[in-house]
Protein backbone atom coordinates (compact mmCIF):
# COMPACT_ATOMS: atom_id res chain seq x y z
CA UNK A 1 0.00 0.00 0.00
CA UNK A 2 3.14 2.50 0.40
CA UNK A 3 3.67 2.73 -3.00
CA UNK A 4 -0.12 3.95 -3.81
CA UNK A 5 0.27 6.64 -0.31
CA UNK A 6 3.36 7.75 -2.23
CA UNK A 7 1.80 8.26 -5.58
CA UNK A 8 -1.57 10.05 -3.68
CA UNK A 9 0.95 11.84 -1.62
CA UNK A 10 2.91 13.62 -4.59
CA UNK A 11 -0.57 15.67 -5.42
CA UNK A 12 -2.15 17.85 -3.09
CA UNK A 13 -4.82 15.18 -1.24
CA UNK A 14 -8.38 14.87 -2.74
CA UNK A 15 -11.38 15.19 0.04
CA UNK A 16 -13.31 12.88 0.13
CA UNK A 17 -16.78 13.71 1.73
CA UNK A 18 -18.77 11.08 3.46
CA UNK A 19 -22.58 10.61 5.33
CA UNK A 20 -21.98 9.74 9.11
CA UNK A 21 -24.37 7.09 8.89
CA UNK A 22 -24.03 3.66 10.07
CA UNK A 23 -24.53 2.63 6.50
CA UNK A 24 -21.67 4.38 4.74
CA UNK A 25 -18.95 2.85 7.18
CA UNK A 26 -18.44 -0.42 5.04
CA UNK A 27 -17.46 1.85 2.20
CA UNK A 28 -14.96 4.09 3.82
CA UNK A 29 -13.44 1.35 6.60
CA UNK A 30 -10.84 0.96 4.39
CA UNK A 31 -10.01 4.49 4.48
CA UNK A 32 -10.61 4.38 8.37
CA UNK A 33 -9.21 1.55 9.38
CA UNK A 34 -7.53 -0.69 6.55
CA UNK A 35 -5.35 -0.15 3.28
CA UNK A 36 -6.09 3.37 2.25
CA UNK A 37 -6.22 5.24 5.53
CA UNK A 38 -4.26 8.43 4.86
CA UNK A 39 -4.80 8.71 1.05
CA UNK A 40 -7.85 10.89 1.26
CA UNK A 41 -8.79 13.72 3.36
CA UNK A 42 -12.07 12.24 4.85
CA UNK A 43 -15.06 14.12 6.43
CA UNK A 44 -18.43 13.14 7.15
CA UNK A 45 -21.80 14.97 7.34
CA UNK A 46 -25.23 14.91 6.16
CA UNK A 47 -26.45 13.48 3.19
CA UNK A 48 -27.84 17.08 1.87
CA UNK A 49 -24.22 18.85 2.90
CA UNK A 50 -22.48 15.99 1.55
CA UNK A 51 -23.81 17.16 -2.15
CA UNK A 52 -23.67 20.83 -1.17
CA UNK A 53 -19.99 20.73 -0.30
CA UNK A 54 -19.13 19.21 -4.16
CA UNK A 55 -21.29 22.13 -5.17
CA UNK A 56 -19.43 24.39 -4.02
CA UNK A 57 -15.90 22.70 -4.49
CA UNK A 58 -15.18 21.91 -0.83
CA UNK A 59 -14.98 18.65 -1.62
CA UNK A 60 -13.71 16.72 -4.91
CA UNK A 61 -15.23 12.81 -4.20
CA UNK A 62 -18.29 12.38 -2.03
CA UNK A 63 -21.25 10.34 -1.58
CA UNK A 64 -23.94 11.83 -2.98
CA UNK A 65 -27.57 11.49 -2.69
CA UNK A 66 -29.30 9.78 -5.92
CA UNK A 67 -31.85 12.73 -6.44
CA UNK A 68 -28.92 15.63 -6.75
CA UNK A 69 -26.90 13.36 -9.26
CA UNK A 70 -28.38 15.32 -12.44
CA UNK A 71 -28.54 18.61 -10.82
CA UNK A 72 -25.03 18.44 -9.90
CA UNK A 73 -23.55 17.08 -12.96
CA UNK A 74 -21.17 14.52 -11.18
CA UNK A 75 -20.03 11.38 -12.52
CA UNK A 76 -20.59 8.56 -10.65
CA UNK A 77 -17.63 6.26 -9.40
CA UNK A 78 -18.95 2.84 -9.72
CA UNK A 79 -19.09 0.04 -7.50
CA UNK A 80 -19.91 1.22 -4.46
CA UNK A 81 -23.09 2.75 -3.03
CA UNK A 82 -26.30 2.62 -0.78
CA UNK A 83 -28.70 0.46 -1.75
CA UNK A 84 -30.91 -2.39 -1.41
CA UNK A 85 -33.04 -5.00 -2.52
CA UNK A 86 -36.03 -5.19 -0.76
CA UNK A 87 -36.85 -3.69 3.14
CA UNK A 88 -33.99 -1.50 4.31
CA UNK A 89 -35.14 -1.42 7.26
CA UNK A 90 -33.14 2.51 7.91
CA UNK A 91 -35.64 4.38 5.35
CA UNK A 92 -39.15 4.54 7.02
CA UNK A 93 -42.76 6.26 6.52
CA UNK A 94 -44.35 5.88 10.07
CA UNK A 95 -47.92 7.02 9.67
CA UNK A 96 -50.70 8.17 12.29
CA UNK A 97 -53.39 7.49 9.45
CA UNK A 98 -53.43 4.71 6.44
CA UNK A 99 -51.39 5.14 3.77
CA UNK A 100 -54.02 6.49 1.30
CA UNK A 101 -55.24 9.61 3.94
CA UNK A 102 -51.63 10.86 5.00
CA UNK A 103 -52.56 14.50 3.74
CA UNK A 104 -49.14 15.96 5.57
CA UNK A 105 -45.75 14.46 5.07
CA UNK A 106 -42.95 15.85 7.02
CA UNK A 107 -39.70 14.74 6.34
CA UNK A 108 -35.70 16.04 7.25
CA UNK A 109 -34.47 18.59 5.20
CA UNK A 110 -31.22 16.47 5.21
CA UNK A 111 -32.81 13.45 2.75
CA UNK A 112 -34.27 14.60 -0.68
CA UNK A 113 -33.72 11.18 -2.27
CA UNK A 114 -35.75 9.64 0.87
CA UNK A 115 -38.99 12.31 0.21
CA UNK A 116 -38.62 11.88 -3.07
CA UNK A 117 -39.21 8.05 -2.85
CA UNK A 118 -41.85 8.72 0.12
CA UNK A 119 -43.75 10.48 -2.52
CA UNK A 120 -43.08 8.37 -5.63
CA UNK A 121 -44.49 5.30 -3.10
CA UNK A 122 -47.57 7.63 -1.64
CA UNK A 123 -48.34 8.47 -5.31
CA UNK A 124 -47.96 5.47 -7.65
CA UNK A 125 -48.80 2.93 -4.57
CA UNK A 126 -51.67 5.41 -2.58
CA UNK A 127 -52.95 7.46 -4.85
CA UNK A 128 -52.20 10.54 -2.49
CA UNK A 129 -50.06 13.65 -2.87
CA UNK A 130 -49.17 14.81 0.44
CA UNK A 131 -48.70 18.60 1.35
CA UNK A 132 -44.54 18.06 2.58
CA UNK A 133 -42.97 19.80 5.67
CA UNK A 134 -39.63 20.60 6.27
CA UNK A 135 -38.74 19.08 10.16
CA UNK A 136 -35.54 17.79 12.52
CA UNK A 137 -35.73 14.01 12.32
CA UNK A 138 -38.24 13.63 15.53
CA UNK A 139 -40.65 11.71 15.26
CA UNK A 140 -43.24 12.37 18.26
CA UNK A 141 -42.54 16.30 17.17
CA UNK A 142 -43.41 15.77 13.20
CA UNK A 143 -46.31 13.60 13.60
CA UNK A 144 -47.44 16.31 16.09
CA UNK A 145 -47.68 18.31 13.14
CA UNK A 146 -48.26 16.08 10.31
CA UNK A 147 -49.96 12.73 9.42
CA UNK A 148 -46.93 10.42 8.46
CA UNK A 149 -42.79 11.48 8.68
CA UNK A 150 -40.02 9.99 6.91
CA UNK A 151 -37.05 9.42 8.89
CA UNK A 152 -34.05 7.36 7.43
CA UNK A 153 -30.32 6.44 8.70
CA UNK A 154 -29.17 6.09 12.47
CA UNK A 155 -32.62 8.00 13.60
CA UNK A 156 -34.46 4.74 11.84
CA UNK A 157 -32.47 1.89 13.02
CA UNK A 158 -33.02 3.63 16.90
CA UNK A 159 -37.04 3.29 16.68
CA UNK A 160 -38.91 0.20 16.98
CA UNK A 161 -41.31 0.21 14.61
CA UNK A 162 -43.12 -3.01 15.91
CA UNK A 163 -43.28 -1.49 19.27
CA UNK A 164 -45.02 1.85 17.87
CA UNK A 165 -48.45 2.64 17.33
CA UNK A 166 -48.62 3.56 14.22
CA UNK A 167 -48.04 2.52 10.27
CA UNK A 168 -45.32 1.67 9.41
CA UNK A 169 -43.72 1.13 5.49
CA UNK A 170 -40.53 0.22 4.75
CA UNK A 171 -39.49 2.34 1.63
CA UNK A 172 -37.11 -0.44 0.26
CA UNK A 173 -39.57 -3.02 -0.02
CA UNK A 174 -42.15 -0.32 -1.35
CA UNK A 175 -39.74 0.32 -4.17
CA UNK A 176 -39.11 -3.16 -4.94
CA UNK A 177 -42.68 -4.36 -5.23
CA UNK A 178 -43.41 -0.95 -7.31
CA UNK A 179 -40.75 -1.76 -9.43
CA UNK A 180 -38.70 -5.14 -9.10
CA UNK A 181 -35.60 -3.64 -8.91
CA UNK A 182 -32.98 -2.23 -6.27
CA UNK A 183 -33.10 1.22 -4.65
CA UNK A 184 -30.23 3.01 -4.73
CA UNK A 185 -29.98 6.18 -2.07
CA UNK A 186 -26.40 7.54 -2.73
CA UNK A 187 -23.51 6.85 -4.70
CA UNK A 188 -19.73 7.88 -4.84
CA UNK A 189 -19.24 10.51 -7.20
CA UNK A 190 -16.99 13.37 -8.21
CA UNK A 191 -16.18 15.73 -11.38
CA UNK A 192 -15.10 14.06 -14.50
CA UNK A 193 -11.62 15.05 -13.98
CA UNK A 194 -10.69 13.11 -10.76
CA UNK A 195 -11.92 10.02 -11.74
CA UNK A 196 -9.62 7.52 -12.91
CA UNK A 197 -9.69 3.70 -12.61
CA UNK A 198 -6.76 3.73 -10.37
CA UNK A 199 -8.95 6.19 -7.79
CA UNK A 200 -11.72 4.68 -8.42
CA UNK A 201 -10.40 0.77 -7.79
CA UNK A 202 -9.48 2.28 -4.58
CA UNK A 203 -12.78 3.29 -3.94
CA UNK A 204 -14.23 -0.31 -4.62
CA UNK A 205 -10.97 -1.92 -2.37
CA UNK A 206 -11.94 -0.06 0.90
CA UNK A 207 -15.43 -1.34 0.04
CA UNK A 208 -14.25 -4.87 -0.33
CA UNK A 209 -12.36 -3.78 3.21
CA UNK A 210 -15.23 -3.00 4.74
CA UNK A 211 -17.68 -5.83 3.66
CA UNK A 212 -15.08 -8.19 4.76
CA UNK A 213 -14.81 -6.43 8.31
CA UNK A 214 -18.42 -6.33 8.71
CA UNK A 215 -18.28 -7.75 12.22
CA UNK A 216 -15.38 -4.84 13.39
CA UNK A 217 -18.32 -2.21 12.55
CA UNK A 218 -20.47 -3.71 14.31
CA UNK A 219 -18.33 -3.69 17.50
CA UNK A 220 -17.20 -0.54 16.82
CA UNK A 221 -20.10 1.58 16.20
CA UNK A 222 -23.45 0.14 16.89
CA UNK A 223 -23.49 1.40 20.71
CA UNK A 224 -22.13 4.52 20.63
CA UNK A 225 -24.68 4.90 17.69
CA UNK A 226 -27.33 4.00 20.13
CA UNK A 227 -28.53 0.86 17.53
CA UNK A 228 -28.67 -2.50 19.27
CA UNK A 229 -25.95 -5.45 18.02
CA UNK A 230 -27.98 -7.55 16.50
CA UNK A 231 -29.87 -5.11 14.20
CA UNK A 232 -26.88 -3.79 13.26
CA UNK A 233 -25.47 -6.88 12.21
CA UNK A 234 -28.61 -7.98 10.54
CA UNK A 235 -29.21 -4.75 8.77
CA UNK A 236 -25.33 -4.83 7.81
CA UNK A 237 -25.19 -8.50 6.50
CA UNK A 238 -28.70 -8.81 5.45
CA UNK A 239 -30.39 -5.51 4.20
CA UNK A 240 -27.61 -3.20 2.93
CA UNK A 241 -25.89 -3.63 -0.46
CA UNK A 242 -23.04 -1.53 -0.38
CA UNK A 243 -21.45 -3.09 -3.87
CA UNK A 244 -23.21 -2.09 -6.52
CA UNK A 245 -24.28 -4.04 -9.97
CA UNK A 246 -26.10 -3.94 -13.37
CA UNK A 247 -29.32 -4.15 -11.30
CA UNK A 248 -28.57 -1.20 -8.86
CA UNK A 249 -27.81 0.79 -11.92
CA UNK A 250 -31.27 0.25 -13.46
CA UNK A 251 -32.95 0.90 -10.38
CA UNK A 252 -31.09 4.32 -10.13
CA UNK A 253 -32.10 5.08 -13.70
CA UNK A 254 -35.57 4.16 -13.17
CA UNK A 255 -35.82 6.00 -9.85
CA UNK A 256 -34.62 9.35 -11.63
CA UNK A 257 -36.87 8.77 -14.57
CA UNK A 258 -39.93 8.81 -11.83
CA UNK A 259 -37.65 11.25 -9.96
CA UNK A 260 -38.39 13.62 -13.27
CA UNK A 261 -41.66 12.59 -13.52
CA UNK A 262 -42.63 13.44 -10.45
CA UNK A 263 -41.28 17.10 -10.69
CA UNK A 264 -42.74 17.56 -13.79
CA UNK A 265 -46.26 16.82 -12.54
CA UNK A 266 -45.63 18.21 -9.48
CA UNK B 1 -31.56 -9.11 -16.35
CA UNK B 2 -34.98 -8.36 -18.66
CA UNK B 3 -34.27 -5.00 -17.49
CA UNK B 4 -31.13 -4.57 -18.13
CA UNK B 5 -31.85 -5.93 -21.92
CA UNK B 6 -34.71 -3.80 -22.66
CA UNK B 7 -32.58 -0.50 -21.86
CA UNK B 8 -30.02 -1.37 -23.68
CA UNK B 9 -31.89 -2.33 -26.96
CA UNK B 10 -33.56 0.75 -27.42
CA UNK B 11 -30.05 1.75 -28.81
CA UNK B 12 -27.96 0.49 -31.68
CA UNK B 13 -25.69 -2.65 -29.92
CA UNK B 14 -22.56 -1.32 -28.40
CA UNK B 15 -19.26 -3.25 -30.32
CA UNK B 16 -17.26 -5.45 -27.73
CA UNK B 17 -13.95 -6.75 -29.07
CA UNK B 18 -12.74 -9.37 -26.44
CA UNK B 19 -9.09 -11.35 -26.84
CA UNK B 20 -9.39 -15.22 -28.14
CA UNK B 21 -7.14 -16.33 -25.56
CA UNK B 22 -8.04 -18.63 -22.19
CA UNK B 23 -7.47 -15.89 -20.28
CA UNK B 24 -10.17 -13.93 -21.65
CA UNK B 25 -12.89 -16.39 -20.88
CA UNK B 26 -13.56 -15.12 -17.39
CA UNK B 27 -14.13 -11.63 -18.33
CA UNK B 28 -16.94 -12.49 -20.85
CA UNK B 29 -18.45 -15.28 -19.52
CA UNK B 30 -21.23 -13.67 -18.47
CA UNK B 31 -21.83 -12.24 -21.99
CA UNK B 32 -21.73 -15.42 -23.42
CA UNK B 33 -23.35 -17.68 -21.12
CA UNK B 34 -24.47 -15.72 -18.16
CA UNK B 35 -26.95 -12.39 -17.25
CA UNK B 36 -25.46 -10.37 -20.35
CA UNK B 37 -25.93 -12.18 -22.83
CA UNK B 38 -27.02 -10.27 -25.71
CA UNK B 39 -25.87 -7.18 -24.15
CA UNK B 40 -23.25 -6.21 -26.76
CA UNK B 41 -22.42 -7.58 -30.20
CA UNK B 42 -18.93 -9.55 -29.07
CA UNK B 43 -15.88 -10.53 -31.33
CA UNK B 44 -13.28 -12.33 -30.81
CA UNK B 45 -9.11 -11.27 -32.03
CA UNK B 46 -5.90 -11.04 -31.55
CA UNK B 47 -5.16 -8.33 -28.75
CA UNK B 48 -3.20 -6.24 -31.22
CA UNK B 49 -6.16 -6.56 -33.49
CA UNK B 50 -8.53 -5.67 -30.64
CA UNK B 51 -6.72 -2.22 -30.30
CA UNK B 52 -6.78 -1.32 -33.77
CA UNK B 53 -10.97 -1.89 -33.85
CA UNK B 54 -11.32 0.19 -31.60
CA UNK B 55 -8.85 2.91 -33.28
CA UNK B 56 -10.74 2.67 -36.16
CA UNK B 57 -14.27 3.12 -35.04
CA UNK B 58 -15.08 -0.55 -35.17
CA UNK B 59 -15.95 -1.49 -32.11
CA UNK B 60 -16.60 0.50 -29.08
CA UNK B 61 -15.60 -1.24 -26.31
CA UNK B 62 -12.36 -3.75 -26.28
CA UNK B 63 -9.87 -5.55 -24.57
CA UNK B 64 -6.96 -3.12 -24.97
CA UNK B 65 -3.21 -3.99 -24.48
CA UNK B 66 -1.36 -2.16 -21.74
CA UNK B 67 0.96 -0.48 -24.02
CA UNK B 68 -1.66 0.85 -26.77
CA UNK B 69 -3.79 2.76 -23.73
CA UNK B 70 -1.90 5.74 -23.99
CA UNK B 71 -1.74 6.18 -27.84
CA UNK B 72 -4.95 5.36 -28.21
CA UNK B 73 -6.27 8.06 -25.39
CA UNK B 74 -9.38 5.71 -24.42
CA UNK B 75 -11.04 5.35 -21.04
CA UNK B 76 -10.22 2.40 -18.82
CA UNK B 77 -13.59 0.38 -17.91
CA UNK B 78 -12.19 -0.21 -14.40
CA UNK B 79 -12.46 -3.78 -12.06
CA UNK B 80 -12.07 -6.03 -14.76
CA UNK B 81 -9.04 -7.01 -16.62
CA UNK B 82 -6.08 -9.50 -17.35
CA UNK B 83 -3.19 -9.51 -14.99
CA UNK B 84 -1.26 -11.23 -12.15
CA UNK B 85 0.40 -10.95 -9.37
CA UNK B 86 3.93 -13.28 -9.70
CA UNK B 87 4.00 -16.32 -12.11
CA UNK B 88 1.59 -16.58 -14.89
CA UNK B 89 2.71 -19.44 -16.92
CA UNK B 90 1.43 -17.74 -20.30
CA UNK B 91 3.66 -14.90 -20.64
CA UNK B 92 7.28 -16.56 -21.34
CA UNK B 93 10.65 -15.75 -22.68
CA UNK B 94 12.12 -18.93 -23.99
CA UNK B 95 15.77 -18.60 -24.78
CA UNK B 96 18.56 -20.88 -26.16
CA UNK B 97 21.06 -18.68 -24.10
CA UNK B 98 21.26 -17.56 -20.36
CA UNK B 99 18.99 -14.25 -20.33
CA UNK B 100 22.11 -12.01 -20.23
CA UNK B 101 23.71 -13.71 -23.78
CA UNK B 102 20.25 -12.95 -25.82
CA UNK B 103 21.31 -10.82 -28.95
CA UNK B 104 17.93 -11.44 -31.06
CA UNK B 105 14.61 -11.96 -29.83
CA UNK B 106 11.70 -13.17 -32.04
CA UNK B 107 8.16 -12.05 -30.76
CA UNK B 108 4.52 -11.90 -32.37
CA UNK B 109 3.49 -9.13 -33.45
CA UNK B 110 0.28 -9.34 -32.06
CA UNK B 111 1.53 -8.78 -28.68
CA UNK B 112 3.54 -5.70 -28.05
CA UNK B 113 2.71 -5.74 -24.80
CA UNK B 114 4.98 -8.43 -23.86
CA UNK B 115 7.17 -7.48 -26.05
CA UNK B 116 7.83 -4.09 -24.16
CA UNK B 117 7.35 -6.37 -21.22
CA UNK B 118 10.48 -8.34 -21.98
CA UNK B 119 12.46 -5.35 -23.17
CA UNK B 120 12.00 -4.02 -19.64
CA UNK B 121 13.19 -7.04 -18.10
CA UNK B 122 16.30 -7.78 -19.86
CA UNK B 123 17.33 -4.27 -19.91
CA UNK B 124 16.81 -3.80 -16.11
CA UNK B 125 17.69 -7.01 -14.82
CA UNK B 126 19.82 -8.97 -17.28
CA UNK B 127 21.66 -5.73 -18.46
CA UNK B 128 20.43 -6.56 -22.10
CA UNK B 129 19.24 -4.66 -24.67
CA UNK B 130 18.19 -6.94 -28.04
CA UNK B 131 17.79 -6.46 -31.89
CA UNK B 132 13.56 -7.49 -32.16
CA UNK B 133 12.03 -9.82 -35.07
CA UNK B 134 8.45 -10.18 -35.64
CA UNK B 135 7.45 -13.49 -36.37
CA UNK B 136 4.37 -15.77 -35.87
CA UNK B 137 4.24 -17.31 -32.57
CA UNK B 138 6.17 -21.05 -33.51
CA UNK B 139 8.66 -21.62 -30.98
CA UNK B 140 10.88 -23.79 -33.15
CA UNK B 141 10.93 -21.19 -36.13
CA UNK B 142 11.58 -18.53 -33.86
CA UNK B 143 14.25 -19.89 -32.24
CA UNK B 144 16.07 -20.81 -35.83
CA UNK B 145 16.16 -17.30 -36.60
CA UNK B 146 16.77 -15.30 -32.76
CA UNK B 147 18.44 -16.39 -29.40
CA UNK B 148 14.93 -16.29 -27.49
CA UNK B 149 11.57 -16.10 -28.55
CA UNK B 150 8.36 -14.54 -26.39
CA UNK B 151 5.15 -16.51 -26.56
CA UNK B 152 2.21 -15.55 -24.93
CA UNK B 153 -1.49 -17.15 -24.69
CA UNK B 154 -2.67 -20.07 -25.12
CA UNK B 155 0.40 -20.97 -27.17
CA UNK B 156 2.50 -20.54 -23.92
CA UNK B 157 -0.21 -22.85 -22.24
CA UNK B 158 0.38 -25.31 -24.91
CA UNK B 159 4.42 -25.53 -24.09
CA UNK B 160 5.53 -27.19 -21.37
CA UNK B 161 8.54 -25.36 -20.57
CA UNK B 162 10.28 -27.76 -17.68
CA UNK B 163 10.40 -30.37 -20.94
CA UNK B 164 12.16 -28.15 -23.17
CA UNK B 165 15.63 -28.22 -23.41
CA UNK B 166 16.02 -23.90 -22.84
CA UNK B 167 15.93 -21.50 -20.69
CA UNK B 168 12.51 -20.07 -19.18
CA UNK B 169 11.81 -16.87 -17.50
CA UNK B 170 8.25 -16.05 -16.60
CA UNK B 171 7.52 -12.22 -17.16
CA UNK B 172 4.94 -12.40 -14.63
CA UNK B 173 7.24 -13.77 -12.19
CA UNK B 174 10.31 -11.35 -13.57
CA UNK B 175 8.27 -8.15 -13.16
CA UNK B 176 7.19 -9.01 -9.55
CA UNK B 177 10.84 -9.13 -8.76
CA UNK B 178 11.67 -6.34 -10.42
CA UNK B 179 8.90 -3.70 -9.05
CA UNK B 180 6.97 -6.21 -6.16
CA UNK B 181 3.54 -4.88 -8.22
CA UNK B 182 1.09 -7.20 -10.62
CA UNK B 183 1.73 -6.83 -13.95
CA UNK B 184 -1.50 -5.78 -16.14
CA UNK B 185 -1.55 -7.23 -19.53
CA UNK B 186 -4.68 -5.69 -20.54
CA UNK B 187 -7.68 -3.85 -19.59
CA UNK B 188 -11.13 -3.15 -21.02
CA UNK B 189 -11.22 0.51 -22.79
CA UNK B 190 -13.57 2.42 -24.75
CA UNK B 191 -13.89 6.17 -25.97
CA UNK B 192 -14.98 8.17 -23.13
CA UNK B 193 -18.37 8.91 -24.20
CA UNK B 194 -19.64 4.84 -23.98
CA UNK B 195 -18.23 4.94 -20.54
CA UNK B 196 -21.17 5.21 -17.86
CA UNK B 197 -21.75 3.52 -14.05
CA UNK B 198 -23.91 0.75 -15.56
CA UNK B 199 -22.03 -0.07 -18.07
CA UNK B 200 -18.84 -0.31 -15.97
CA UNK B 201 -20.94 -2.60 -13.57
CA UNK B 202 -22.22 -4.70 -16.76
CA UNK B 203 -18.72 -5.61 -17.41
CA UNK B 204 -17.43 -6.10 -13.69
CA UNK B 205 -20.82 -8.19 -13.46
CA UNK B 206 -19.71 -10.35 -16.53
CA UNK B 207 -16.52 -11.01 -14.83
CA UNK B 208 -17.63 -11.74 -11.63
CA UNK B 209 -20.05 -14.51 -12.70
CA UNK B 210 -17.08 -15.47 -14.68
CA UNK B 211 -15.14 -16.32 -11.92
CA UNK B 212 -17.92 -18.00 -10.05
CA UNK B 213 -18.22 -20.38 -13.12
CA UNK B 214 -14.30 -21.10 -13.78
CA UNK B 215 -14.77 -24.83 -13.18
CA UNK B 216 -17.43 -24.39 -16.42
CA UNK B 217 -14.86 -22.79 -18.50
CA UNK B 218 -12.17 -25.30 -17.87
CA UNK B 219 -14.35 -27.84 -19.20
CA UNK B 220 -15.97 -25.98 -21.70
CA UNK B 221 -12.65 -24.63 -23.43
CA UNK B 222 -9.27 -26.33 -21.80
CA UNK B 223 -9.13 -29.59 -24.32
CA UNK B 224 -10.62 -27.78 -27.58
CA UNK B 225 -8.35 -25.34 -26.93
CA UNK B 226 -5.25 -28.07 -26.52
CA UNK B 227 -4.29 -26.94 -22.68
CA UNK B 228 -4.06 -29.54 -20.26
CA UNK B 229 -7.52 -29.46 -18.05
CA UNK B 230 -5.09 -29.60 -14.92
CA UNK B 231 -3.36 -26.29 -16.27
CA UNK B 232 -6.39 -24.97 -17.34
CA UNK B 233 -7.71 -24.67 -13.68
CA UNK B 234 -4.63 -23.52 -12.03
CA UNK B 235 -3.83 -21.12 -14.30
CA UNK B 236 -7.57 -19.38 -13.76
CA UNK B 237 -7.45 -20.59 -10.38
CA UNK B 238 -4.39 -19.06 -9.13
CA UNK B 239 -2.68 -17.30 -11.74
CA UNK B 240 -4.62 -15.22 -13.73
CA UNK B 241 -5.89 -12.03 -11.99
CA UNK B 242 -9.06 -10.51 -13.66
CA UNK B 243 -10.79 -8.28 -10.85
CA UNK B 244 -8.19 -5.48 -10.66
CA UNK B 245 -7.66 -3.42 -7.53
CA UNK B 246 -5.74 -0.58 -6.85
CA UNK B 247 -2.51 -2.07 -6.51
CA UNK B 248 -3.00 -3.47 -10.09
CA UNK B 249 -3.32 0.17 -11.77
CA UNK B 250 -0.38 1.13 -9.40
CA UNK B 251 1.40 -1.55 -11.31
CA UNK B 252 -0.06 -0.68 -14.65
CA UNK B 253 1.10 2.87 -13.90
CA UNK B 254 4.63 1.96 -13.38
CA UNK B 255 4.76 -0.13 -16.14
CA UNK B 256 3.45 2.56 -18.63
CA UNK B 257 6.16 4.86 -17.12
CA UNK B 258 8.89 2.30 -17.35
CA UNK B 259 7.86 1.73 -21.22
CA UNK B 260 7.85 5.61 -21.85
CA UNK B 261 11.69 5.84 -20.44
CA UNK B 262 12.19 2.80 -22.18
CA UNK B 263 11.14 4.15 -25.97
CA UNK B 264 12.54 7.14 -25.15
CA UNK B 265 16.24 5.36 -24.93
CA UNK B 266 15.32 3.22 -27.77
Amino acid sequence: MKGLQELYSAKPQLRVCAVNFLNTLPLVWGMVQGPQRGLFELSFTTPAECADRLAMGQAEIGIVPSVELERLKLDILPGAGIACRGPIRSILLISKVAPENIRVLAADAGSRTSVVLAQLILANRYAVRPRLLSRPPELTAMLEEADAAVIIGDPALRLEPASLAYFTLDLGQEWLELTGLPMVFAVWAARRQYVTAELIAAFQDSCRFGRQHLEDIVRAEASRRGIPEMLARHYLHNLLINELGEQEYRGLKVFLERARQLGGRG
